[in-house]
This record gives C-alpha cells, sequence and structure tokens, in this order.
C-alpha cells in the first residue's frame, strides 16, 4: 500500500499548465502583476489536471506524536503538554481551531504516538504506534518497522476520508520537543550544519539551544543516517507525528490534491515525502516562512517560496491555515475576472 | 469639515493595548509564537478602544482618476484605460471585484476625476473635482481648492456610509499614469531621489522608466513642493484619487477604525494623511510590499510592516484585500483561543 500510493503520484498536467497560463494572459490586469498568485494558479491546474482549478474544502491534520528526546532537556515547556494540547485542540480552544474556524475547514486530530493515553473523544483518531519516541541521543527513535506502520498510518487517515470531503490538504502537528527531531532530519538530507538548523522552537533560552544542538549533533552522529533514505532517517532520528505527515502528504498527492505546508516540523515531513518521489514536490505549497532557524534551509531545498512570513513559530498548522485563504484566491481570480475582450478593456500599447 | 476630522484623530487607547497585551500572554501558545497577529490584535484594540477588537465588516473604496502626466508616455496603458477598468469594476470582473467577494466586502467605485464621462451606475458615486489632473511636468496637478475639495469628498465619502456599515477600511484606486504621482509624492516627503523610487508601474520598458524618473524629476524642480504641507504636495504633484484617499483614511481614523493600505499609490496616500495627523500612523495596516521599487520607502517611512509580500503590482486595492483575512484572524485569535487556566494547559517551565 505504502509503495502502490507512493507510485501512483504523477508529474502535474502540462496541458492544463499551459491553459491556465494562457488565461492568466488575458485576464484584465498587466501580465505578471498577481505575482506569486498568478504562479500559484497556474501550479493548481496542473495539480487537479484541468485549465481552471477550484479549491473549497480545506482539511486539516494535525498529528500529534511525543518525543523521548524531551528527556535531553530540548525543549522549554513539559512534556505533558503534548496531551494537554491535543486535549485543547479536541475542544477547541488551540490557535488552530481558531484558525480552521475562520476558514472553514475540516479539522482531524490524530494521536500518532502521544506518550500518555488522550481519553476517547468523536473527534479523535488513534493510530498510536508506541507511546513516544526513543530518545534519539542514544537509541533510534523507532525501528523500521514503525516507520512504515507511521507512514501508513497516515496514508490511511486520507484515504479514510471520502474522497469529496476535501480538496486540499493543510498540515499540522503537536509534539512537545519536535522542532529537535525535525532539525535532524533537515541536517540528514541537506549536510548541514546542526548550527544553522536549530533554532529555539517554543522559546528555549541560550543554555536549551546548546543542548539541542548538541542532542541534533549526537544523533546523526551515532545513527549516521543516510541523506537519501527517508525511511532510514525517519526511523533513527523522526518521530510518529512527521511519519504521519509523510504519509498524509503521499495520500493527499496521490488523489492528485494539493499539500499546503506549515512551518519547521511539516516541512521537514515535506522533505521526506519528496525523497520517497521526486513528483511530490511540485504538490506542495509553502503556507508561510516560520522564525525557525532553519527552516529556510528546508524550503530552498524544497524549492518553494511560502506565502506568508508573520513571525510565526507555533505550529498545529497555524501558518499553513492563514495562507489558505490566498491559495483560495488564486483559483478565485482564474475563474472569475473578466478577459480583456469580454471588459472591452484595451491591452498594453 | 476637513480641519475638524484632522482634529478628531485620536491616539489609541493604551488601556485596550495593555489589556490585549496581557489577554496575549495567558493564550494556550507560547507568548510572541503568533508574531505578527500578536502584534496586529494589539495594535486594534488601541484603535477600538476595546481589549477584545473585532472585524467583520470590511469596505472596499475605490477612488479613480486620471492624470495629465500620461502625454508624458509615463503607463504602458493608454490613458482610455481608467474609465474601462471603472466600468469593468462596476460589473464585476475585475481582481478587487473578485477579492471584494471573496473577503465579503462592500465595494465602493468613486469616480474622483476620470478624464471621460462615465455612464450612470447606480454603484458609482461620482465626485468628479475636474477631468484629470494638469501634466506635473508643466504645471500643477489641481489648485490648492481642488485638493481640498478632492480631501473633502474623501471625507465625505466615509461619512455618507451607515457608521455600522464597515468596520475597517481597504484602499484602492485605479488610474493610469497614477504610480508616477505617488513616486514624486514619496520623493517629495522624503527627499529621496527619484532614481530610488520610481519603478516600472503597470509594466513600462526601460525607455518608459527613462521617461519616468525625468518627469518626476522635472515635476519636482518645477513645483518645488514642502515636504511638510500634504495640501501644497497634492495639489503640485498629486492626483484626484489620491486626494480622495487621503480624506477616506482621516474620515476612517477619525471614526476610530483601521485602515488597511494597498500598494504604492494607497501608501503615498497614507503618507499625505499622516502629515496632515501624525496620529494617523498607528490606525493604519499596511496590506502588502508592491513589486514597485519605491514602496518599501514608504512603509519605512511610516513605520509600517506589511502583512504579505506577494510580488503584486496591480493596485486597486488587491494586496490589501487578500491580507484582509489576517488582520480578521489576529481578532479572533484574540477572543476565541482558551487561556492555559480555562484549557488546564501548563505553561512554559
Amino acid at each position: 500500500m505504502l509503495d502502490q500510493t507512493i507510485t501512483n503520484i504523477q508529474p502535474l498536467d502540462e496541458t492544463a499548465i499551459q491553459a491556465a497560463q494562457a488565461r492568466q494572459n488575458i485576464l484584465t490586469k498587466p501580465t505578471g502583476a498577481l505575482g506569486m498568485l498568478e504562479d500559484l494558479s497556474i501550479q493548481l491546474a496542473g495539480i487537479q489536471r484541468q485549465a481552471i482549478p477550484s479549491l473549497s474544502k480545506p482539511m486539516i491534520v494535525v498529528m500529534a506524536g511525543d518525543h523521548g528526546v524531551t528527556r535531553s532537556g530540548v525543549s522549554a515547556y513539559p512534556a505533558e503538554v503534548t496531551p494537554q494540547m491535543v486535549m485543547n485542540m479536541l475542544f477547541g480552544g488551540a490557535a488552530i481551531n481558531v484558525l480552521a474556524n475562520q476558514i472553514g475547514a475540516k479539522t482531524v486530530i490524530v494521536d500518532m504516538g502521544v506518550a500518555s493515553e488522550i481519553p476517547a473523544h468523536p473527534d479523535l483518531v488513534t493510530k498510536k504506534i508506541a507511546a513516544g519516541t526513543g530518545d534519539i541521543t542514544t537509541e533510534r527513535a523507532m525501528s523500521v518497522e514503525q516507520a512504515k506502520a507511521a507512514i501508513q498510518a497516515g496514508i490511511d487517515v486520507i484515504n479514510a476520508q471520502d474522497a469529496g470531503s476535501f480538496d486540499i490538504l493543510i498540515t499540522g502537528e503537536m509534539g512537545i520537543g519536535n522542532t529537535t527531531p525535525a532539525a535532524a532530519i533537515c541536517a540528514a538530507i541537506t549536510g548541514r550544519s546542526p548550527a544553522d538548523i536549530v533554532g529555539r522552537g517554543t522559546g528555549v533560552d541560550d543554555e536549551g539551544l546548546s543542548r539541542k544542538q548538541a542532542a541534533v549533533t549526537k544523533a546523526l552522529n551515532l545513527h549516521q543516517p543516510n541523506a537519501e533514505e527517508a525511511i532510514d532517517i525517519l526511523s533513527k532520528v523522526g518521530g510518529f507525528e512527521i511519519g504521519g505527515l509523510v504519509g498524509a502528504i503521499l495520500a493527499t498527492a496521490a488523489q492528485g490534491k494539493p499539500i499546503l505546508v506549515d512551518g519547521f516540523i511539516s516541512t521537514s515531513a515535506a522533505m521526506l515525502a519528496t525523497l520517497l518521489n521526486e513528483n511530490v514536490r511540485r504538490y506542495l505549497i509553502g503556507g508561510h516562512r516560520s522564525q525557525e532557524l532553519g527552516h529556510k534551509i528546508m524550503l530552498d531545498w524544497l524549492q518553494i517560496n511560502p506565502l506568508v512570513d508573520l513571525n510565526l513559530r507555533l505550529g498545529e498548522g497555524s501558518g499553513a491555515a492563514l495562507a489558505y485563504p490566498i491559495v483560495s484566491a488564486a483559483c478565485k481570480i482564474l475563474s472569475d475576472m473578466a478577459t480583456f475582450e469580454d471588459a472591452g478593456v484595451s491591452n498594453k500599447e
């Protein structure tokens, strides 16, 4: 199923791309005057394989998991906050709930590997691979089997939805400590130094930052992950919620739908998904540029230019949810604007 | 009326600002993790003079006017496009109509000084000061009386709306050639060289760019506008739609409501409004960073940091309309998120 999903991800449709480009050029505005909106509408045409794409059903999937590396003092918050924030999301009090309401997004909360039991709730999807990962500074985050199971669980979460119930995936996550594995994944893939990638996450002080850098360095030295092998990297230095996101991204791309990528952790999952199939890259839309140090390195590796830069460092899917109206607007511009001919407007002299 | 409106613009309410800041600090997220959204919510609290601001009724005002300087070959499009695009807006085919629909904004189109007659339409507000400005390279754009009348007309457009019908103004404009007066206004106020400010507008080639720079230089040398006198600058090198926007901004600020500023032309109007009353500055929210060369200089002078940067160079209010959902989200975050105490979430260790 995992292999089949990966195989099913097609290149974008060039005919639709050309048709969308041609239409952009006859709309009543100077060519190129809508900048990134024009590029986005053309990319979406290629993803949806139709000249005039449309979007109206965003779905936010928030994957949650805990991290053994928190025992190395890498986070400003205690690990107990992971289940507390999952409960907060289930009861509608988190930032992502507010932003989901604003854009009318369906929201799915998934326990991929929270360390404690989360009380049953009708909106909670339980795919717990294990009760938190291993401490990557001394052991693998998870076994290879668990890594594959996490990705498969993410695929299953997407494929369990009615296909007509969403037309764009917004990635989100919750997991105290998860900027550390995300930084390790980025370092493993790009070969860049942890000092260039590890940031302050939810707000560690200088000593905490040093501990994070040391933890990433130690994990990479211990495990020597293969820069081109997503499963190897995920199992050695990843996280269950990151694996879930990899699967969700793969399954969404396989369905021919775009993925609006959130910040540092979500982008690390997008990198792993792209390692599994290079075609994934063009299904990705960068939601926002995170304040987290290494996010720019991730975005550059993926060759994506994010839509907003609001100094956010929250995760949950918040930056991507904030960017969604821009993506939606890009489609509406292409479908609803008048052409020069229709409107009787003179074109450039 | 003009003087009274200017006098009525109050400093922001510091009590509301402090209350909003205090509430941001107890919401279930790391302090500061929502970056510019937090700052924005606090600014809006100060503008609305209440601890938890709310926004739900955006109004887009598009001011249109023609420019005698187009006879100097400063635009890639013929001047006849101004009335054509006004008609396109009245019939719903322009980019701003599509974006207005998306955000549920009331839209008001105002003829401030289009050179030709625009056929009557129920949604057209006619405040025509004159049929286009003078060519600023050889004469004043307008008389001092016309400049005051243009600002007053903008005030009247705002005050004619039911006060409860809008809670934020989005500025927009249409006027072939109007990046030239906007650049001249910026140069007059900041003293920066036209070479640093004049850009390609809707897309002039290198020769057109040279003509624009020469036109701005010639106008400034001829008229020697006073850098601190908004009416002097507007009358010598401005435009009727720019004057209308100055008035709309002043009247909105006087009503204690925020102004979401669009690109290059709108921002030049915001600068003039700020010259008239320094309090205006804090009522302004930067919608977007335009691709037009001098926009950064304008934003720096106003000390505002725009919300999005999407390589836009269209005007009409398009960039600000695209940014509106972010402003709305900033309010909703402050009002709707749970606190650490409410949600039973542990705070930073």
